[in-house]
């Protein structure tokens, strides 16, 4: 596809470019090239573009790009606002693919919007009929591991991964590459910042993601789209293929306000964007955690059947409350069969734990993991359940480790979907600090061994919800009808 | 008041037993002698009853309640059920006051539960028409500061508080003294887990927790009432006194299954609670952790005269995001008014940063705290604002510090409530750890100062906005109409 084409050339550029590159250690100018050095991209490939340096970190600088030895794919511009029409001009004149405006203050700008608005016109005005492309302006640019490009600020972790984020919030791809990395063992294989998107938009890059073969699940941080209708049948063609997550900003009355002074959008009512989501299919999230937490669950879930959870260990007060918790997300507890219970009754003592679902297996995990494995067995088997949820509170001692070792054994034996949850300690208040740390460690262990693992019963049940929702849309998806009549006020 | 003072005893007990006390360190019966006389209760009016002990840590054993040299208020019993009925005849021949039976297997049982509702109507048979009361069984019973009891499992922190907590889960009741303590700074008066509350339920304690002078806010964990209309009447009276904050388990099908086999409750519509939870003026919350944060809520803020916030700190899509979050739980961030915008732009320089509400801060936090004191007093000024909500993120080095300070000294100048947010950091991933124990050391820092601080919006300003209705619903309680025709189905 000539489309897919184009914009690959944006992730994996084979020569590229910093306007405003600079010697001096505390200019984005300077920043950009190292980021972009770090990531691994070739030095031989990527120019400083600045008529006042020499040479920037070692490398020959040029005074325009137009200067510059070969054709460039990718140029990062971080200049003053009143320079950048120049060097648009500059970008079009050598033919330049990609130009991303990282300056900001245009039409997001409170004291300057009307100027701010006119620019951005101009900026279009140049490129229009021309080879180039605008990416932003106020935004950051791409990370792509295996195009080896990044950008200051932004983690850049030693291995990449199968998720890709299209943000029009600088800040919140830097601060979902670190919590993604550190919480839910997420790496990306591409994000996009892309500020204001007066030229490319949410859109075009979507395009780009559904097609990409390293990308399975797609992220997206959204404040507004200026072509409704374009979206909704992108992300619909989109969630065909992959899982498309998103996250509405300024879906209340205060934060769509906020939106203008952020991006410069309109960022239209949420009752019609939630509706719009549903009916493409995507996955509505409310924040980065969620944005985080669902995303994981794509990656690591096999899907379940349906929403019937059996719920193992822990006791009493704490089985009603994760029932509540669950079911509140949408997922459901039935009772056991009466095989299952019957062979239950007849293994587990009376020791006053319920077993018809939650079961209360806190007591073998003390005193019996091989019972413990029996039990999880005879839940496996059950033909009401489709899914099994685990939860423990964080124990003293080794007893986190032997419990991990038979959790892993009985991975391999069980046939239906397992995820974790890993409570805090509700032991002693003095050692609540030690506790929270070790129970930190061991989710990450259970991460590192390829687990879906979540610190609560809310998070873990409103994740595993959303991907068996996607599951099930995709299956149900020919009787949707269009929804027409709404994709004009997204506009 | 009688009633008042019949169970003023049961909390301040001049002489207590527990049945079933031994030498031996691996029963419960151990265990609850230690923990009362750890709590510091006199050696000297605490019984251990036992037939095969002569002395149980060096205090002086009785075969039997009749025995005890002076009349006794409290008596734990924990022993076989099969030996139950015998102990709370004789209760009632020594005229105990009140029994607590922390054995379990009662209707709360799966296996024997028409056995145990059998055994729960003798009992109550038994103590018919005398001056004995039961609580429980299947509670852990009673906490209190200041009447020098305790139980197995709970922390005893050296200083007591003014919350009082009614749970008929003791595990609610031990995680909650932790976690109250160590993320909010909450500490409680009294706490009594009252298990399947055959005799005093709920509501008896809510009557006396209402009028106790030492509960300032009343933390109620419940699964279900007998006699819903007295719960209701109860309930209100309460409210008018003093903040309940409800957190109602098995509120969802599955939850309401599980209170069965945890309490043998049944647990009702969750509907028809919400309806009679907000008629009667309590505050519903969802999770121990929300009836943390609300509760430290009541304790700490000012109530603000409305929900108009306003947001100040940190960027561009966090405040975006921030102002969605905090409108979500029903407060608003209106625009500050002409005047204030006008004074704010003439000392705000234009570094893209937003002044209308919320105000990008964070440029001021780094580089010009006076500047930011002056921000704050602008803001604290402005008609169209009721509370102040300070978010930032948390800083690298003696940053946090500085910051601590400056906001100390702001906080005597404000006239409106004031409420901080510390996010984590976004900062590079590979010092994601370290942050996150630093943000729990501030947090806990603001803690110890008395501000109310929260790890994130959604926290915060539910917690808030639940403050604000309940005084609202006080002032405007006169209006409310009485809610007769769904009694009947709570109980």
């Amino acid at each position: 596809m000539k489309k897919f084409e184009e914009l690959d050339s944006l992730f994996h550029p084979k020569a590229a470019a910093v306007v405003g590159a600079t010697e001096s250690p505390f200019k984005h100018g300077n920043w950009y090239m190292r980021s972009i050095l770090n990531r691994g991209f070739p030095k031989e490939h990527l120019y400083p573009i600045n008529p006042n340096e020499k040479e920037v970190l070692g490398i020959k600088a040029y005074p325009r790009v137009q200067d510059v030895p070969e054709p460039l794919d990718y140029v990062v511009v971080a200049i003053p606002k009143k320079l950048i029409k120049e060097v648009v001009k500059d970008c079009v004149e050598a033919q330049v693919k990609f130009v991303m405006i990282f300056t900001s203050g245009f039409s997001e700008s409170t004291s300057e919007r009307e100027e701010g608005k006119k620019l951005e016109k101009e900026l279009l005005e140049i490129i229009r009929g021309t080879k180039t492309r605008i990416v932003g302006p106020n935004g950051m640019g791409v990370y792509s591991f295996e195009g080896k490009l990044s950008y200051p600020y932004v983690y850049n972790p030693p291995q990449g991964g199968t998720v890709s984020f299209v943000s029009q919030s600088g800040g919140h791809t830097v601060s979902m590459a670190s919590f993604a990395d550190f919480w839910n063992n997420i790496r990306f294989s591409k994000m996009v910042s892309y500020g204001n998107g007066i030229d490319l938009e949410v859109t075009d890059y979507l395009e780009y993601f559904a097609e990409d073969p390293k990308t399975k699940v797609i992220n997206i941080y959204v404040e507004g789209v200026r072509n409704g209708p374009r979206f909704f049948k992108t992300l619909k063609e989109a969630t065909r293929i992959k899982p498309v997550v998103v996250w509405k900003g300024g879906w209340t009355a205060g934060g769509s306000r906020a939106t203008l002074s952020h991006t410069g959008s309109l960022a239209g009512s949420n009752k019609i964007w939630s509706m719009v989501l549903k009916q493409a299919g995507a996955v509505q999230v409310y924040s980065m955690e969620e944005l985080c937490d669902v995303t994981m669950a794509f990656l690591r879930l096999n899907p379940p059947k349906g929403v019937n959870t059996a719920i193992v260990g822990a006791g009493g007060g704490l089985s009603v409350v994760s029932t509540d918790a669950l079911e509140s997300a949408g997922l459901r507890t039935p009772p056991f069969s009466e095989k299952t219970r019957e062979e239950l009754g007849e293994i587990v003592p009376d020791v006053g734990t319920g077993i018809s679902n939650p079961i209360d297996a806190s007591y073998f995990v003390y005193y019996d993991l091989k019972m413990y494995i029996k039990i999880l067995e005879l839940v496996d088997e059950d033909p009401n359940i489709d899914l099994i949820l685990l939860q423990h509170e964080v124990m003293w001692g080794d007893r986190n480790e032997e419990l991990f070792k038979i959790v892993k054994e009985i991975r391999e034996r069980l046939e239906k979907p397992l995820v974790i949850v890993l409570h805090p300690s509700s032991g002693p208040r003095e050692y609540q600090p030690e506790m929270e740390a070790e129970r930190l460690k061991i989710i990450k262990q259970y991460l590192n061994d390829g687990f879906l693992i979540y610190p609560s019963i809310p998070k873990a049940s409103n994740s595993v919800f959303k991907v068996i929702q996607y599951y099930q849309f995709l299956k149900n998806r020919e009787i949707q009808r269009p929804l027409k009549q709404h994709l004009i006020l997204l506009e």
